[in-house]
């Protein structure tokens, strides 16, 4: 079929999510495609984190750890993380950068292989901080890190890796790993499973405990929309929690935080993956953030990013073909996550020129121009004017500017 | 001489910080004793904060990390901590917990010993976090962990010793060590030294390289004022800097983030002590924070912090002899923070009764009243009126009930 932008229009008047984009903040005249990098504000959250401060701080001052929720808000918000990725309430506590919970989990999962087997598998092209504090853990707890290409970690899971180390969804390609086969073919060979869940978390459905996974982290501020470096998340399976030894023994991991005992004891529950004192505002703004999920069945979410998904693709298709695009993501979408890159010798100037026309992806070296699809509040019609913008840049070559050319810090 | 509550009122008619007290938001009827735990909130906070969600999060979204300036805020907002603790603009940075930076410079400085020597050498009665970050940071890299009371700290400074690790002031005595003094002893043996400067930064100057100091961490939410969990920022003496090997090696600590390189490669300056993504709400309330210190001289700073100390001392002396309480706090203010701590059997409960009257301090097991004393907003009446409920509170016996008894969680 052919595909026009009344095609798009009628495919929004069907959306049954179509009335969740009312709960975000959006600017006007702008489509976001980039909510992979920083998701939308809901709208809920200023006066929610304006009441943290204006109440619960300064007037409540330190009584709010206790009277305001303060204390146990990383439990509180974990378990509700915990819903979008099939895990139970006790098993995901919210703390730290994924950087910094990825460290915990890489280092007590070795830990609890003993020292048996010799090596951290990781996957090449994975993001670069999994990549960095995977050859750190595996450093300080005596391992190898053997990174591999994404088609070759299941063969390359045998009986000397400890701990396996992927990211569910590719950054670069959103090409998604079967989190099921994988942690199957781990346990079958003894090794322990870490999943980083950062472009997968609020995307779609998650089955932490139907695929039995051991440890993940994730991410608060893509698809969960928790505001820019919104604290992590981090999992660990009940059945591992008594083993669990993570190295980052702050204050808030012990049995009795405020028995100020000499010896640290760690919680017996997920608490033990608590380090610090958490940025409470920060906390807050995710917590209130994840107010946009509430009713949201997240197989009908998967299923409205799989058409968005496809639309894009479709479209490149029809639109842009013999125009220097390379499609660098599944077609199938049952190996997807919830974006879709395209390749482009000029991608870098040619996504300068969207984002000058108030359409936002973003580019990853060294030629890659990245599209999010946040179910929550993108609609059809947004992935038509994406496609017909891309054209007419290409076509017209209006990338092809100074201005555009001109590397500047991207993120 | 004799202390009056009119004496106290003419020490505030007197004083050159009393201006200041306007920059942040108290509860009426409050008197806040405790902004060595948590500091109250700074009045600019609140419209700074919203507007970086609601104009640089929802309107401006991934865009803000350039044009906002988030990408450089745990620099900029580290230049501005550098000015407070003698250390120089590019030798800071702020990021993560305490607890975690802490991890951090310890791995780093054992590393830079070369296993040449065995031991970290510690405090007994330090904040529990460090005592149980040390113990990890020891255990990770092969290291004894020893631990020995204050005063027997400079005499425990030997060739063995790889890394000193220090709170400069104690969180429960106020206690304070002499920071030239150990550091000086530290290298005369070879030492390296981390200073904690939870309860220093904010409340006195510093002169972390006029002392020579190697290594500190501190926190962004006592004397800072950054709000509840506000970052916790790191120093590294720039000497050090090229030598420095962290353990967390996050993207945003690598010398070309957005080049997405699979080998860790750290960032020539302080920028390597980053690990993850920043929680960019809290760094935003903790920067507009530090403007409360915009043209404040630190000694006159440090000049009311002592007269606030010293009166509530003599104030001590003269109203709550043979009460039951002791002092647990030097009586040399040179020997002191900015916190005069008693002693009393029953103090958690006497604590409850003096936070039922709005006036707050905090308790620390096993028996001690903390009172901070922050001049930013303290006065001298306040000190006056503690007092004065407190030799109510004990003589009225108005403590002795099952609701100010009865242990709840604290912090």
């Amino acid at each position: 079929m052919k595909f026009s932008r009344e095609t798009c229009v009628a495919l929004d008047l069907a959306d049954p999510m179509a009335a969740f984009r009312t709960r975000f903040t959006l600017p006007a005249d702008t489509l976001y495609l980039d909510g992979n990098s920083l998701g939308a504000m809901p709208a809920n959250v200023p006066q929610r984190v304006m009441q943290a401060m204006t109440q619960e701080w300064a007037q409540g001052l330190i009584r709010s750890w206790n009277d305001a929720g303060w204390y146990p808000a990383p439990l509180r918000i974990g378990a509700k993380i915990a819903k979008l990725i099939g895990a139970d309430a006790d098993e995901v506590a919210v703390a730290d950068s994924t950087s910094v919970n990825l460290f915990k989990v890489l280092v007590a999962a070795c830990r609890m292989q003993q020292g048996k087997r010799g090596v951290i598998l990781a996957e090449r092209g994975n993001f670069p901080t999994d990549v960095y504090i995977a050859s750190s853990a595996a450093e300080m707890t005596g391992r190898e890190l053997r990174s591999v290409e994404p088609d070759e970690v299941l063969a390359a899971l045998d009986d000397t890796v400890a701990v396996v180390s992927l990211t569910h969804v590719n950054y670069k390609t959103g090409q998604r790993y079967d989190m099921r086969a994988v942690t199957e073919r781990a346990h079958a060979v003894g090794a322990l499973v870490v999943w980083d869940l950062a472009h997968s978390a609020g995307a779609m459905p998650l089955g932490l405990n139907t695929c039995e996974v051991d440890f993940a982290v994730g991410c608060g501020y893509k698809y969960l929309n928790g505001g820019p470096g919104a604290p992590s998340f981090v999992f660990v399976a009940r059945r591992h929690l008594p083993q669990v030894q993570q190295p980052l023994t702050g204050w808030l991991g012990h049995a009795e935080p405020f028995a100020f005992t000499h010896e640290f004891m760690p919680h017996a529950g997920i608490e033990r993956m608590l380090a610090g004192t958490p940025p409470m505002l920060a906390m807050i703004a995710l917590e209130a953030a994840l107010e946009a999920f509430d009713g949201v069945d997240m197989q009908v979410l998967r299923d409205k990013s799989v058409a968005l998904g496809n639309l894009f693709i479709d479209l490149f298709d029809q639109e842009l073909a013999g125009m220097g695009c390379v499609l660098r993501s599944p077609r199938n979408a049952d190996e997807r996550g919830s974006q879709v890159s395209l390749g482009h010798a000029e991608g870098y100037a040619i996504m300068q020129a969207l984002i000058a026309r108030n359409i936002i992806g973003d580019f990853r070296a060294p030629d890659i121009l990245r599209f999010g699809f946040t179910p929550l509040y993108l609609r059809y019609i947004d992935v038509w004017d994406t496609i017909a913008a891309l054209k007419d840049i290409i076509a017209s070559r209006a990338w092809d500017t100074p201005e555009f050319k001109a590397k500047k810090s991207v993120t």
